[in-house]
C-alpha cells in the first residue's frame, strides 16, 4: 500500500472512519433485527463490493442496487440477492438482466404493462426466471402505481412465463402511506396472489416502520456514512457522520473569504440552506458556493480564518452522489489507511 | 464498434452531434483569429484527448486543465502545450507537476507565496522548470490577487530558481476587469517585469475580448458543446447544442407527470429556472426534480404526454458537470455513431 496514513494523501480524497460505518451499519442491522424484519442496505451509497460483503456479515439478507449494470458488479463479486427497484426498460438492458438472473437471485420492480413484457420477453428468451414486485405509489410521487393498477400488474406477472410474482414495493415507506398498501395488499389477498415480500425504504424509513408492520424488509443506503440531509432530517448527528471529504484551502486573499481545492467534482453540488457541505474545522464557516475546483467559503463568522494550505474535512450535504464522484474511498481509523477501495460500481448509468 | 446507430444505445447515453461540434470549434478559433489571438480550449468540458487533438488541429495554442492529474492524461496524449490556471497545493501534487514541467512545456497560475514556494521547491527537486503567471483577482471573486500582490509575487517568481513568470491570468476576463489588469500591466512594466501571456477566460470571455486588447489569448471550454447556462446567456443557441442526454421515459401513471431514466447521475443537479435540462422533443415540459436515478417531468404545459418507453433527448444546464459524470461520449453523425470516446480525464481531482 502507498498511502500509510491520511497524511500522505492529496486532496480532495474521501475519508471513511472505518469506526464510524462498523457501527453505522451495526446500528441498522439491530434495528431490523429487533423490528424481526430483513434489512436490504442500498449500495448507492457507496458502491463497492467489499463493503456490501461486510454488510451481508452483519446479517443483511441482500442488496438493492438501482441499475442493472450495478447489480453485474456485485453478481460478479459473489453476491446472490439483489433486489433492483426500478423499471427497467429496454432490450440490452433486459438481456442483460435476464443474463444475471441465471446466475443470481434477481428482483425488479415494475410500475407499468410495458416494463413488465420487455423483461418477460428478455427472460422467455434467456430461460432465467426473474422475481417482480409491483411498485406502490407513494406520497413522493416518482414511480409506481395505484392500488388497483398494482392488482392488475400482480395478474399479469403471475400468468406470464419465466416471471415470479415477488411482492410489493415502497419508496418511501412512512405511515401515511399504510392506508393505501392495506388496500393494495386486501386486493391480492381477495385474487389469490400470495406476497412474499413487501419492500420499504428511504433514509428515514426506520423511524416509520414499527407503524408498517406489514414490511418484510427495509432498503436503506445513507445509513452506513450518512451526510447532512440525514443531520437536518434528524436521522443522525454529524458525529456519526462517517464520509468526510479532505480539502485543502488554496487561496486564503480576502479577511473573510477563503477557497478550497473542493468544488461540485469534489463534493458535488447539492445544498442544504444555500451551504454545500459542512466544515468540521470551522462550524461558523459558509460553504456558500462551489465551481468544478473550487469551493468558496464565507469565514465572516469564524473567530478564526484559515491559512492557505491548511487542510479541512467537509461532511457533504448528499453522500451517495459524492461516491459517485470519486474513483477511490479511503477507509481510515484514526490517521491510519487501513483500505484504498476502489468504487467499481461508481459511474455505471445503464 | 458494438455500437452501429443511437437506436442500439441504453439510456441514458451522453451523444455529441459532431457536426455541431466541429462548427463550434471552428467558430471560437475564428473569432479568436479574427482578433489576433491565441484560442486555448479548456478540456475540461470533455476531458477527452482526441477532441483536444481536433482543437489544436483546428489552431488551437495549447490547452488548459485544471489538475496535475488532467494535464497528466493529455501529456501522455502528446499535447505540449498545458496550462493549468490552478493554485497547486500539496507535497505529491507539486512533485508530479515538476515531473510533467519535464516533458512538457507546463504553465501554472499562484495567488500567493506559498503555492509558488512549494512548486518551486519540487521544480528544483527535478531539475524542472515551470512556468508560473500571476492570478488577478476578477468580478468574480474567486482566487487571484490585487494589483500590487501580483507585482510582488510576480518579482518573487523572477527571484526563484526553476521558476519562469509567464504572465498574468484572468477568470472570467470582462471589460469591467480592465483598469486593474492595466494597473497590473504598468506595475510590471515599472519593474522592468516583461509579461509574455495574458490570459483571459469564461465562457462569455469572447464578447469582451476586443475590449480588453492587452489579451494575448483566450481560454474557453464550454463553447464546444454550448449547453442551457450557456443559452440562457445568450452566447448560443439551442440549436447549437451540441451534447443531448439521451434517456428513456420510464414511467407514465399520471396525466402530467413522467419519470426519465435520467436523474443527477446522467444530466447532474445544476439548474436554471429550477429545471435540471431542456427536453428537446418536449419544449414545454419542466424536468423539475432529479434524484440519482429519476427525471421528474411536469408535462401540464405539453400538448402530447411522451408514453412509456419513448426516448427524449436533454440539453444538460452545464455540460461539463455531465461529461465528468460518464465513462463514455458517444459522437454522433445524424443516428449513426462515428466515435466512442472513452472520458480519459473524467473523475481526477488532484
Amino acid at each position: 500500500m502507498s498511502f500509510a496514513t491520511v497524511q500522505d494523501l492529496e486532496t480532495p480524497s474521501v475519508l471513511i472512519d472505518l469506526d464510524l460505518m462498523e457501527d453505522n451499519i451495526a446500528v441498522m442491522q439491530g434495528r431490523c433485527d429487533d423490528l424481526g424484519i430483513h434489512y436490504r442496505p442500498h449500495i448507492k451509497t457507496h458502491k463497492i463490493p467489499d463493503i456490501a460483503r461486510r454488510q451481508l456479515e452483519a446479517g443483511a439478507a441482500g442488496i438493492a442496487c438501482q441499475k442493472v449494470s450495478e447489480a453485474e458488479v456485485f453478481a460478479a463479486a459473489g453476491i446472490r440477492d439483489i433486489q433492483i427497484p426500478y423499471n427497467i426498460l429496454g432490450r440490452r438492458k433486459a438481456g442483460r438482466l435476464a443474463s444475471l438472473a441465471k446466475e443470481a437471485d434477481v428482483t425488479v420492480t415494475v410500475d407499468s404493462k410495458p416494463v413488465i413484457d420487455g423483461i418477460a420477453e428478455a427472460a422467455q428468451a434467456t430461460g432465467a426466471t426473474v422475481g417482480m414486485m409491483v411498485e406502490l405509489v407513494s406520497l413522493g410521487e416518482r414511480t409506481g402505481t395505484m392500488p388497483e393498477d398494482a392488482l392488475r400488474l400482480a395478474r399479469h406477472i403471475q400468468a406470464t412465463d419465466n416471471l415470479r410474482f415477488a411482492g410489493v414495493m415502497i419508496y418511501p415507506s412512512n405511515a401515511a402511506i399504510r392506508p393505501r398498501l392495506l388496500e393494495t395488499l386486501d386486493l391480492l389477498a381477495g385474487a389469490g396472489i400470495a406476497v412474499e415480500m413487501i419492500s420499504g425504504g428511504g433514509s428515514g424509513a426506520i423511524r416509520d416502520a414499527h407503524l408498517l408492520p406489514e414490511l418484510t424488509e427495509l432498503r436503506v443506503g445513507t445509513c452506513i456514512f450518512w451526510d447532512w440531509n440525514s443531520v437536518a432530517a434528524d436521522y443522525a448527528s454529524f458525529d456519526q457522520c462517517a464520509m468526510r471529504v479532505r480539502a485543502t484551502v488554496i487561496s486564503a486573499n480576502e479577511p473573510s473569504r477563503v477557497i478550497l481545492d473542493s468544488g461540485s467534482k469534489a463534493i458535488h453540488s447539492e445544498t442544504i440552506d444555500d451551504q454545500f457541505g459542512y466544515i468540521v474545522e470551522y462550524p461558523a464557516a459558509r460553504l456558500r458556493k462551489v465551481n468544478e475546483e473550487h469551493g468558496y467559503v464565507d469565514c465572516s463568522a469564524c473567530s478564526r480564518i484559515p491559512s492557505v494550505g491548511e487542510i479541512v474535512h467537509i461532511i457533504p450535504v448528499h453522500t451517495c452522489v459524492v461516491t459517485n464522484l470519486h474513483n477511490q474511498l479511503y477507509g481510515v481509523r484514526g490517521e491510519a489507511i487501513e483500505v484504498i477501495w476502489d468504487v467499481a460500481a461508481r459511474g455505471l448509468v445503464w
